[in-house]
């Protein structure tokens, strides 16, 4: 039978979203001589009765992404930037609640983080009352992201944090694995055990009638148990590492109930010195870029459903 | 309470995976002075039973990266590398046929295609029978990628392309649009429709006893589905194009039961010339890069469940 | 002697150039149903009598960079793009004599080519006459660019290629270099050679009195003598094949004077498959990422003054 | 006369150069269980009498990049690391000494920051004694560079940093600038300035009988100067803010004859919100990726030659 004449299977539309993507918002706010600022990077994606603009390119159903950026840029005067996360749930709301054809909003937001550059200046004749202060320069660590989506009834709140690069240089042992016959590698005592953290958290709120959970002190709080995880463990395997870092966040904060890393094993190889009459006690590295491991898990409460997605970029 | 006091709630592992990502392996094949190339990054994410590595560090269960890494290479000597998906489907057998612990293999490949430097070179004695060819330049377009995932089972693929950009000129219009207090945007009938093509396929093979498609032809036929139709839709919204091209490849490929976009806008804007005294006839248009509108969705045959992730990167 | 009590010793201004970069331009022309597409990234920086910008901030003779990107897409309508150095040279020319205190003007150009897609379609009555031809694919290898530099008096034109990635997967050897107490590379009889093509070649056209150069048929002609001298040459260094790349390049384009090169050395480490009770017969590769060696080199006609810099990267 | 009767004009070799780029080493130092970390980056070039491996590909002159590599590795381990400026010394005075046909030595160097992960962790009985400190998190504000030169005699040292972000919220105007018949662009009195400062400076420095500067302390003092002047500065113009920065450096480090900036405007655009019923007060603001604005310019001591190269991108 040629290609032409073969009856074509009937075909349907699955799931499908559209939205706007990375409109970068920076909101200045003044209190006299001394402003704020909020840097993000705001990802907008709706869905709902949309069937038609595929079958029949009909816009009729169709908020246009521009208007979507333009109410990122509105609602950041009307309502001002209190967190990633409370900006993205007033945005979530409005598209959901005031356009009949949208039944789910996803909002994701990067934040960039800025420091205050110190100016001891001139003596100013107050303590510092009129002293400027408006010059800042951006903090290079981690990024600091958010997800929010909303259908109407109730919210799913994922934060997490992306490149947040750390090292230990020792505390960190690798032995007693399968081995092969592919196996060529030598066992650990003491290596150097290296990760890019990219991190998604879960919140347990999900209901306007719970107590929102403070959302920038909680993401200090976990950022902080997080290294200290890291740093703390003994480490027989990243994926202990990884484990402990999960645990003591959940111990310690209540108001996530799931989260989940990918951890990239940064290798850093020792070098082979002996050809050059040196010894290398544990000094000398290579730091490779490809290939490299990469250990992911999720730690979650007891009881409670994973509801983080397995791959975590672009969450 | 203080924090010390408080009764830590338990908490579980879920979902968990490890391996070695982005193996590089280049694979000469020599038929006599003309060489083939395949040139692939391959990364490979085991899991199965990996709890103690967690809890207590043990890697009893644990096949280091590193072996996984050493599998990619011996097989590309052992197997050689027929297409992306066959290398995969060898791999992931192997791991989970060979490893007890292992019950899940998923392969990940990115496919970089070169194509033959053409050298009028010094005439041969015989029609070019001996003439070397064994030089290659690097094919810049999109990047064709496979996901193989086996559970000692059935198999389920996924293969796709990611960074093909494509532009019309014309036969491109967006208007009849929902306007709220936001919109601004005003209509157009006549725009610049360009997008960077990122799509996942899913084959309806997923049992040994199903003959296995022709991977290689499947792609070319695949992609050039894709891009006719996107030349040969007149679009009314970037949705429409979509559909148009999932459903096209669907009627005419059999062995894909499921399809998968994300398209970004890439907006080009019309060039306001009239402060200079000129007329912009759909001439001079600025190519934007953020934000961008993101235009994802799934067409799949009816009857079938759905299978591909929303979210594609990295898939 | 405290800082503050220092005598400052004076400080002066050195060259110095402004502009606008980046601006992205796309002309489209029609021609009945076909249409054709430019697709430029323009950097222009302006240099002359600016001393008092710097000193009090005085913008008395400064043209605003957003001035140089209108410029940019206002000429794409009044004068059409015929190649990325016929632009440039209209926008030197422009910026140079039509504001006094400018000097000199610097237009760096990046030109993205595109493919057609060819859709075999319905049949047309006549031989194709009204088909459509608005549809594009983006080509994926090298970027083209070029540099142009006006002071009022002369030209210097240096075009080039960005990320052209070639490889030999034989008649590549590296033997007989010299050894110090820190060598350890075995050499190397057959080898794969793969370098990621950065080349900037000059013209010899300086003046308004001269010929001007066939700019797209030079950039083709280059490109492929580039790649047939890669693919024709038994190598017994990367520089070896350097220089007769650029020896061929000039034995044949008169209209260029002098070429430079940087080439990566894309190392491709045979991988040791003994382990595994394997032979390696230049078959598997390992591709390494860093580090890599790098070579550079200017070739250029007897007599001439070499002009193009020593770091390529940006011109 | 066709192409193959013309008689080549003769073609000579140029600059030439080769290395090995990129060698990324870390170094860590013990001192009981407090660590110490060096995270560097290196690029080596070497220059000299070379014609020969361009123009019969002997390598008889030839040390290789992988012999240059290791010597990066040895040198970490024989001399340690105490400056990026330190390491670059030895290895290039290595390379020019030890090998006749080197003449020159480039050395390039990347330093990535780590700062301490603090962790109260239990209290020691002595103070902190014994308490371990190996963990790091990798600080993400800018890369500190430098690029010594050796050619036997004398040396140039030329140090810097990329990548630091940093902007005014006001204190920044821009009026008063040419008005051509391109130029829409109205004028602003209060406006954001934000840049991504890359800097280059050249220490006077060039002679083993002059005392080597206090390369670490020298880096911390340029980087506040810089951040003060930009944050001090009531700026008329970019340019205007590049020339504090630089004069307040060589004002105050005598060291340092010449700095070159290269200072991209990241615009921020004031979002027009009237279309919403809302006034932006200097509140919103798109940060615009391209095009931006670049200034460039040199600052240096009067009567010193200027040697830092135009370009700044790689140095």
């Amino acid at each position: 039978m040629a290609e032409k004449d073969r009856p074509a299977r009937p075909v349907i539309l699955g799931q499908n979203q559209y939205g706007k993507a990375e409109s970068r918002v920076v909101r200045i706010t003044r209190e006299g001589a001394t402003h704020h600022i909020k840097d993000l990077n705001v990802s907008v994606a709706l869905s709902g009765d949309m069937d038609e603009v595929h079958y029949s390119g009909s816009n009729a159903n169709v908020l246009p992404t521009d208007t979507t950026k333009n109410t990122v840029y509105a609602f950041a005067k009307e309502h001002g930037i209190d967190s990633a996360e409370q900006f993205g749930i007033l945005l979530a709301r409005h598209f959901v609640t005031s356009q009949e054809p949208i039944e789910t909003a996803r909002v994701r937001i990067e934040e960039y983080a800025w420091d205050r550059i110190e100016t001891p200046g001139a003596p100013s004749a107050s303590a510092g009352a009129d002293r400027p202060r408006h010059s800042f320069v951006r903090t290079g660590q981690e990024t600091r992201v958010t997800q929010i989506t909303y259908d109407g009834a109730s919210w799913e709140v994922i934060s997490g944090l992306t490149d947040l690069t750390v090292l230990n240089s020792t505390n960190s042992e690798f032995w007693g694995y399968v081995k092969d016959k592919y196996t060529t590698l030598p066992e650990a005592h003491d290596r150097i055990l290296a990760t890019e953290v990219t991190a998604r958290w879960r919140f347990g709120w999900s209901d306007d009638e719970q107590p929102v959970p403070a959302w920038d002190e909680s993401y200090e709080q976990v950022r902080t148990h997080l290294l200290r995880a890291f740093a703390e463990t003994y480490s027989l395997s990243l994926q202990q590492t990884l484990y402990q870092m999960g645990t003591r966040i959940l111990d310690h904060r209540d108001e996530i109930d799931e989260i989940r890393f990918s951890l990239p094993n940064k290798h850093h190889f020792l070098v082979d010195l002996e050809p050059f009459g040196l010894k290398n006690e544990n000094e000398v590295y290579f730091a490779a870029d490809r290939p490299y491991g990469l250990i992911e898990a999720t730690v979650l409460r007891d009881g409670h459903e994973p509801r983080i997605p397995v791959d975590l970029t672009n969450l």
